[in-house]
């Protein structure tokens, strides 16, 4: 089968690999018909040393099953499933209280012998814990949005969620990515009264209007944080949700809550230490987040996404 | 009146002071019974640059209400009060949510014209947001108890419930010091199951036994975080009150959380940043606490000690 194998910065190569099938009992393989990619994979993109045998790349997609092994309980082939950006057994202490992100048997994919997203077909290990069965055919129009739920839906959810939205807040929104998209609208979805989106590309920022924001910030650094201050009656946001990872939009955001708030973090940091941990202290100012438990967040958000209540469908073509 | 007052590293004076009175309507007067000495004071008292003006100590007291000003309504001369470590409004928008330690009219003893508790008396501003007032006699044998209300034991409260203490839960405690001990004891009355101590002082260590303590780690640093994943089958623990605050501790108490733990942090931090911020992301582990809104836990933690469910005030003496 062709897949996609990143071999260093700047190079990356579709190629044939082996076909993807049943090993181990509890796989399914499944034939990929959407895949996406992940700001994450930005990274490697752009500094990955040049490596012999090359990396598979793709954690985000949506297929058909194929075949499954013989332990497989909850599939079957036709079926059309959307996959966590990880996979997980369902079962271990971790995923019973939804941070499948952490499970004790579950892993990564494109490493290890798993398939990457982007090629042909998948071989998911642990697939009745990891895929979640979509009540749709294999093109329906909502596909992009049912993508979404892989991972940056999920993602942008787990930092409202950390971040500790709810109705009547005043929310931060570091970042007019993908998953800061994401974020304004599940800010809105959970009842968030203001939405700042911070932010630069125009095309963007007026979708995050679409989705719900309130108001925009394109300053950075500390002209953000007092512009927020002045939309906040001075006092900070409530909930800020960090998408972007980078030192910088991290300490901004940490600047941006107000006591007592939280900060949501989902942006993969970059830097090993968490800035601004004496302010964040006297204003004790909560830091959560981490990479979304998508498995967990997938059957939440999916009635939301079928009945058209949410759109982040429109996240991954903001140009329209 | 005579009140204590530092004037650099190790050079602390008694001395003659203006004497404490009513200036503006809110305050009361509090002739000062019981005093304490924080850990916070620690720090001046190893660094302080010297001062030609030197700097009022103390902001944890007991005392009796000598004079209030007209507009003070829930005190009289005669009552015996209990101060929280900083004073405020109990009115503003974060009094209003319990966080009276970012009072947008509170602030701290011993500066701009407000008197040090280390001292015969004491000028209480915003008195009715401040004191709570104690249903015993001055002298009365709880008194060493009572006076952990003012810091210590509403600190190591605050640890416990930042870090999400409850029922069934593991806590590993960072530090055998007054709030250590008291994060114990917090952690007891929350209801976890297993309780680890991290200290070496073997005094310490005994007593936090008796408040409950299930376990006790003597090591420091990875051999440390190696003892506790040995003791909670290799997970780690769901809450950790980091009640130090020097660099070393806090990053030890960060990789003792286990994945979707959370550290509560009561020690004043001593570096900027906060260490181990991407092994925390990866595991979901949620930074939060601050300085303890000592004013929102008096009246909940009063009964309990004057029904002496808790001894906050056996670790003011830990050596019997």
């Amino acid at each position: 089968m062709r897949a996609t194998v990143m071999y260093g910065a700047g190079d990356v190569r579709v190629e044939n690999v082996a076909d993807a099938r049943v090993v181990e009992a509890t796989d399914a393989v499944v034939t990929v018909t959407r895949a996406a990619i992940c700001g994450s994979d930005l990274w490697p993109y752009k500094s990955m040393e040049p490596s012999e045998t090359g990396r598979r790349m793709g954690h985000e997609f949506i297929g058909v099953v194929d075949a499954v092994g013989d332990d497989v309980r909850t599939l079957a082939p036709g079926d059309v499933v959307v996959t966590p950006f990880v996979w997980s057994d369902g079962t271990c202490v971790f995923c019973r209280v939804g941070l499948h992100t952490s499970c004790l048997h579950g892993g990564r994919y494109g490493v290890d012998g798993v398939d990457g997203g982007q090629g042909e077909a998948v071989r998911v290990p642990q697939a009745d814990g990891t895929l979640v069965v979509l009540p749709v055919g294999r093109d329906d129009g909502l596909m992009p949005a049912l993508l979404t739920l892989s991972d940056v839906m999920a993602t942008g959810h787990h930092a409202a969620l950390s971040a500790d939205v709810g109705p009547g807040k005043t929310v931060a929104v570091v970042g007019d990515g993908a998953v800061g998209l994401c974020g304004v609208i599940a800010a809105q979805r959970l009842g968030a009264e203001q939405i700042i989106i911070l932010g630069r590309h125009a095309d963007r920022v007026e979708l995050a209007r679409e989705f719900g924001a309130t108001d925009a910030v394109s300053e950075r650094g500390e002209e953000a944080v007092e512009r927020v201050r002045e939309l906040t009656d001075g006092l900070g946001a409530h909930s800020v949700l960090e998408c972007v990872g980078l030192g910088e939009a991290t300490a901004t955001a940490m600047r941006l809550a107000r006591p007592g708030g939280a900060v949501g973090r989902v942006g993969v940091p970059q830097e090993e230490a968490i800035p601004e941990g004496i302010s964040t202290f006297f204003d004790n100012v909560t830091i959560a987040g981490g990479p979304a438990p998508a498995r967990a967040y997938i059957e939440e958000l999916l009635p939301d996404v079928l009945d058209g209540r949410i759109e982040p469908g429109r996240v991954l073509r903001p140009r329209r």
